[in-house]
């Protein structure tokens, strides 16, 4: 990925041009700091209007154009490399000129009558704005293609005069470009839509940027995974990581073993995800520019897959006798491969991404220590008591499947603590620990050369009373001690909601806004840390997610023009 | 209110009768008291199903009927006072009706194919039940009135094989018979609906069962309010305390004061509350058996009514200077009892119920302080420096207004604790403190003779992670030291959702079935506490509320039938 040049200092200069064309919006003031706010305000706008997450550079102007419903075009530059036919981008101009129109932010603020667009026509007319050129400049502009790890998401915006441009590498940096676009128009007093002369040129500050949902304690119907991938778009986040069986249930639909959902799920028919239910949600992702990572996590977390797979999970013994309970995936029978074999195949022919989440997390071996043919197991391996070298060999035996499958993995940090071998393209998922402690098992991680990703201080399922996205907001995955070059291991994070009190009935206003806030800082520049500007942004960019049908939750008192109805 | 005789003793060998007739769900089976489940489990019933709340007493019969929905039918029985254009139940009965055909518990368990019904009816068809006859036997049924505190909601169900029966004095009863009947009926794996032999005695514990909302710190949109007083119904909750303007914005449009909502709501039109959206929340909770009463805060709590009411609020001082910042409303100046004349004179013909909430919580003495009129008035009044007597002598005319209007009052605790001269028949609403501060309040207002409600640790707008919603259950309202008469002062409780940080986006999941666990507390006998018995019977309740619309948040890991899907 080779990100432009960025251009941060501003000419204040500009700021004078065409002031009073325009409304006084906060898009239309710029300061090259955004002022110290530590009690939020929410009459206190942001210099960079309700722009969410924050672009690397921005430099606006006080002159703004109009855009008319019936005229305005988003198109492809006739030197793009995408043109008319390229699926990915026609659907997404359609998107966005939708939300344009229908769901700009719309400035809630009174203001005096005298400050009508009339009066201001008496000076001077706001010229129109006709058109958005969208254009890719890569040979392969990726219309057919996943997105990935290496996608290049980069784009730079001008608006000016001379009309709107957006320029992207690929179609990943252009689905960037277009959500950014949409958020620079704005509505004043008279649903005017304007916008105003803008150059941005941005990038991630993190290739991985994901929210984890958990299908497995309670079902998540496929439209509300749905909304969230909306979300996400809306939030710049680029993977799903779902999260899609557990102990509690398997809801995925194998084809070559129907009987784990048949006897998994919550129910075989309506508590499922069918073979075309992952194809369209893994679509919908791809329209989005957001990678779907599935999780099949092993060897503990399977309880629901024993239902459906006889001999698969540890028959638990007391004494001398099998007890009614059963515990984490037998490694000690032969069976228990050729299954992952086949299951693993399947998977990775499902699901496109490169990489497979194989979880790790939390094995209990109280189980394993009771069964006999275990015991023998290790005995035979030569593995004495230590069941870390059981879990290992179990480990690694799964990854050795999925890289034959030419897929990579990721894992919860348990796999790497406990010494499994990993191969060095391997990332390493940081769950566990207070501040101390995972920015510990970041800076050991990577000291050993893993890429990693951070979620302990993002486990959004906790709730708590009170403005809680400041402490989400706070948190800086490379603040760690270690060097330039394991702060550059660090790849990103995750936005966890597991889903032991989390479904559709509550699932998108406890994600939204807060999630909101990982988003900002998994995008943004470093320094981008203000909450008093954060809050003016983000109660904006909620209301926005409110006017395209995302029931984003309230971050303090106040309201939007479009309130959220139910 | 004459409740009905109380019978608690069952037969069981009741229980024998019948069974193998009907599927063996919850409902079916009966112990007199219900087991000791420390650790809730979802897949152990409730003997009592899904009842929510539980009725006073129940008695179950292993036989059981058919419903059929092309012929059953919800009728005025021919003794009933109330017939035919009763439309209170005439929308009742159709409302029901529905939601017993469409929204019925649906059990969840797999069951052996052996128990499907064709292989019972070999044995004994199951008999169809036809009618619901309800009587209402009170001279005066009240289709046409309001409840009001002194409604009588007791009712008595009986269903066996000569039919079914719903009697109660008014229609109140009657309304909360047809939710207890709505429960009864289940579904089983074949669709088929069905009732068990049933006899059910039933009245509230406590007179007054609230729930609290805030349409000041944000605007909740009519249909969010409508949906809570379906909510309420389901759980017999039968007052909505609405907590309708404060500092943030005054929605509520007055026909005498335009300016108050025109300058104070967040949005003079989009944002308010017409006369006409009033009379449809006060009608469509009167249909439902819930009373509206409308909390008008003062003397603190009054910010927005500054901007549409000048000279109301109490100019606030920087030593000999005025400062920007007004104070509570200035109790110094006539004109401010002359407008609380005028509104209250209007808000007491806008809402039909007895009594009005005046709030009077927090009010800050500060800016009186520094006022110099509010001084000068101090001292000709010899109030010495004693500002509580300026808030005692502001809240008392408040009251004697209101009075005047022949209403009763509800207020916030302070009122009483800082001694004003209240009339016997007021109020207190007990909301501050943690258990041992709270049940100090409830022995001291009680034994100055007068009404309490508690709230204290029904906040519920305070959110923690986890299953809260036992702590919610455990209150027990007359647990603290007093006599008898003491005790029967305490006229019940409400569940407040302060809206900070909720709007029409998370209302309803995170009210819903949180309250639920209020709901059951305030109608119930004192000795329903067994944690694991009540989870069973509303993780059931939660999946109906679902099914009837409501997005009620789930308590744990688990399933519903039919999922909510936004």
């Amino acid at each position: 990925m080779t990100p432009p040049v960025v251009v941060r200092a501003l000419g204040s200069a500009l700021l004078l041009l065409g002031l009073g064309l325009c409304l006084p919006t906060a898009a239309a003031r710029k300061t090259t700091e955004p002022p110290e706010w530590t009690v939020p305000k929410e009459d206190t706008d942001s210099p960079y209007g309700s722009l969410w997450p924050l672009p690397q550079t921005v430099r606006f102007d006080g002159e703004c154009y109009r855009l008319n419903q019936g005229r305005f075009q988003i198109l492809h530059s006739s030197t793009s490399t995408a043109t008319v036919g390229c699926g990915i981008l026609d659907d997404a101009f359609r998107r966005y000129f939708g939300y344009i129109f229908s769901s700009s932010y719309r400035t809630t603020h009174r203001r005096p009558v005298s400050s009508g667009p009339e009066d201001k026509e008496k000076s001077a007319p706001v010229p129109e704005m006709l058109q958005l050129q969208v254009t890719v400049t890569w040979k392969d502009p990726e219309c057919d293609k996943y997105p990935s790890v290496t996608s290049n998401e980069a784009y730079e915006i001008h608006v000016s005069k001379l009309g709107a441009t957006l320029k992207a590498e690929t179609v990943w940096g252009a689905l960037r470009g277009l959500e950014t676009f949409s958020q620079l128009v704005y509505e004043d007093d008279y649903d005017t839509h304007l916008i105003n002369k803008t150059d941005i040129i941005d990038f991630p500050r993190f290739t991985h940027r994901g929210i984890l949902i958990d299908s497995s304690r309670h079902y998540l119907p496929v439209e509300v995974i749905l909304q969230t991938l909306d979300a996400m778009s809306f939030n710049k986040f680029n993977v799903l990581h779902w999260h899609i069986v557990d102990d509690q249930s398997f809801p995925y639909q194998s084809i070559t073993f129907p009987e784990l959902s048949q006897q998994g799920a919550y129910h075989p028919v309506t508590h499922i995800y069918t073979a075309s239910d992952v194809k369209e949600i893994i679509e919908y992702a791809r329209l989005r520019g957001v990678r779907v990572i599935p999780e099949f996590d092993t060897p503990g977390h399977t309880q629901s897959w024993g239902k459906g797979q006889a001999d698969l999970l540890t028959q638990c013994y007391n004494g001398e006798e099998p007890s009614r309970t059963f515990g984490p995936v037998n490694p000690a029978v032969n069976t228990t491969f050729g299954f992952m074999t086949k299951l693993f195949k399947e998977i990775s022919r499902t699901f496109p991404d490169d990489y497979i989440h194989l979880g790790g997390d939390e094995v209990d071996f109280s189980c394993w220590r009771s069964n006999p043919t275990v015991k023998q197991f290790m005995e035979s391996h030569g593995f004495g008591t230590d069941y870390r070298k059981l879990e290992s060999f179990y480990i690694q035996s799964v990854l050795d499947i999925v890289s034959a499958n030419r897929k990579g993995y990721m894992i919860w940090q348990e796999v790497f603590d406990n010494g499994v071998k990993l191969k060095l393209d391997t990332i390493v998922h940081v769950w566990k620990g207070n501040t101390a402690q995972y920015q510990k098992e970041l800076a050991t991680a990577t000291a050993a050369g893993f890429h990693v990703l951070i979620s302990s201080p993002w486990y959004l399922n906790r709730i708590a009373y009170g403005q809680d996205w400041q402490q989400i907001y706070k948190v800086e995955p490379r603040n760690f001690t270690g060097t330039a070059a394991q702060k550059k291991l660090v790849i990103g994070g995750e936005a966890c909601l597991w889903g032991e009190y989390v479904d559709g009935t509550n699932l998108t206003p406890r994600l939204w806004p807060r999630a909101s806030a990982v988003g900002e800082r998994l995008w943004s520049q470093e320094n981008v840390t203000v909450l008093g500007d954060a809050y003016s942004r983000l109660t904006k960019h909620r209301c926005r997610m409110i006017r395209r049908g995302i029931p984003a939750e309230p971050m303090f008192v106040g309201h939007c023009a479009y309130e959220y109805k139910g």
